[in-house]
């Protein structure tokens, strides 16, 4: 079967279509590389580019897009709500299908290697990649953001990248890299205008209040429609599937006599996540991805 | 997204296997044409091969393998258990990605005027593409077989083909050509060895008992695990979903105080029937198959 991951470069430039156009092109460039969304904010002054591909097609096509915005790009005059350190702000990488976390860790830690000593750009591992548990967290390595990095990374030993030198490159400033799981977006919906529901039922499930670990959840008002809404990131599709939080959904709405009216997938998400729903309600034996007849056709296997 | 479908042309030659690798040689030069499966059975004297691809592709390449197997395979010297009236004995369509059961009806038509026009095969449409209900039934078309049929396909008004000649074809006989639903075979296993008790659950569920429309059943005993199985055919999974037959079986068990423990996917199956479990289950609000990112990323989409 065929290997896939998914990169999603964040680029400091959310208002120039021809720099963030000349950045693509460099990816879509790459053979085999497929880019699947381009989001640019004018505030934040930031751009989110998706694609995905076989692991070292998308290396190469992330090192490509990062020379190129080092290029283009500069730190020095860049303005923007949005926290940044870098030209190339942030690059995870994601397993999709057929690749280990393990093998994007890897993936990762090449492409900082390569950054720092081809660009001379000081690059950062984070979240799975990440050398030490406080730098799993982007935000504690992007504290003081670029003009703040520019002292610390000098004098404090804590700042020092894991790869390149000490000091920041003088216009694209430095790049974090790493490894992360995939992130469904998936909110629950329940037959009751009632805020406060909506509200508990999130506390329940989300792991800053005691809840499952990959699970992040806020209760929202759909006013349109006159219900409320349990809005949940899932960090991790493995670790918390999502059959076993619309399970726990259902259950705690019983608790205030509610019921759970349907739910939504925003966006994307993997075949595998999908996969796991099917195998866990349907008590599936034996039963593999690769089982989906697209995925033997699509994915590159034949006899 | 790319249209895909299936083709399961069953050759009446089951013991040479130059003779099917010359026909398989013929389907794979098409391109984007991919082979699934290859299937032969000595016994039976038959092959059945399996592939997908684009619909015209299939097309051709189901005709390039009739033509072939015409030039190899001589009916007039076959003998095999299995019924058969030509050396390309069936070809059926499957939709099975963003292809509609009418588009195969139109491409079975289309390929059995061609083989008719061409090569001078009588042909006969079956299954959905059927002209009268009696010939949606391929046991019907195939009565007396190849050497019944030589003299009643000339005599009996009944039995003239769709198109072509009122006479068979002196070496390669007739072919039936169709476009039907996918096939799913599907098992579900109880926690008990009594196996009265799997046939009436496979009796309460199956078509022929008053069932469900496109469900066949059987119950069986798996000897070497203690247990029974109610062994499933889905004809239509869109029909009859996956996820209806396996909840009606769990109800029904628990009335003898039995649990379904599993069940099994035999072989592939196509990313809808998978996709259509996890959006009962999690009641989904407007999912679609093109939100897998396989799907997105495989099925050619690009932005």
């Amino acid at each position: 079967m065929s290997k896939l991951v998914e990169c999603v470069p964040n680029f400091s430039e959310g208002k120039s279509i021809e720099v963030i156009d000349k950045i693509v092109a460099e990816i879509v460039a790459i053979p085999d590389v497929k880019l699947t969304d381009k989001q640019m904010n004018a505030d934040h002054n930031r751009a989110v580019i998706t694609f995905v591909g076989p692991p070292e097609a998308c290396k190469q096509a992330a090192f490509n897009a990062c020379k190129c915005a080092m290029k283009l790009i500069d730190l020095r005059t860049h303005k923007g709500e949005h926290p940044r350190m870098g030209a190339t702000d942030v690059i995870p990488f994601i397993p999709i299908s057929d690749v280990t976390m393990e093998e994007c860790v890897e993936l990762s830690r090449s492409l900082a290697k390569e950054i720092a000593e081809k660009l001379n750009i000081p690059t950062y591992l984070y979240e799975e990649s990440a050398a030490t548990p406080e730098r799993k967290d982007l935000a504690y390595i992007r504290k003081g953001e670029f003009e703040g990095l520019q002292k610390s990374v000098k004098t404090d030993p804590l700042r020092k990248p894991d790869f390149g030198p000490s000091e920041l490159h003088p216009s694209a400033g430095a790049t974090v890299v790493g490894a992360r799981h995939y992130l469904v977006a998936y909110n629950i919906n329940l037959n009751t205008n009632n805020l406060d529901i909506a509200k508990a039922i999130a506390k329940a499930i989300r792991f800053r209040d005691g809840g499952f670990k990959y699970v992040k959840a806020l209760g929202f008002e759909i006013k349109e429609r006159g219900i409320v809404q349990v809005s949940i990131n899932l960090t991790n599709y493995t670790g918390t599937p999502i059959f076993r939080v619309f399970e726990a959904v259902v259950r705690e709405a019983e608790r205030y006599g509610v019921s759970v009216t349907g739910s939504e997938v925003v966006g994307v998400l993997p075949l595998q996540a999908m996969v796991d729903v099917a195998n866990w309600y349907l008590k599936l034996e034996n039963f593999s991805a690769n089982q989906i007849l697209e995925k033997k056709i699509w994915g590159g296997e034949n006899e």
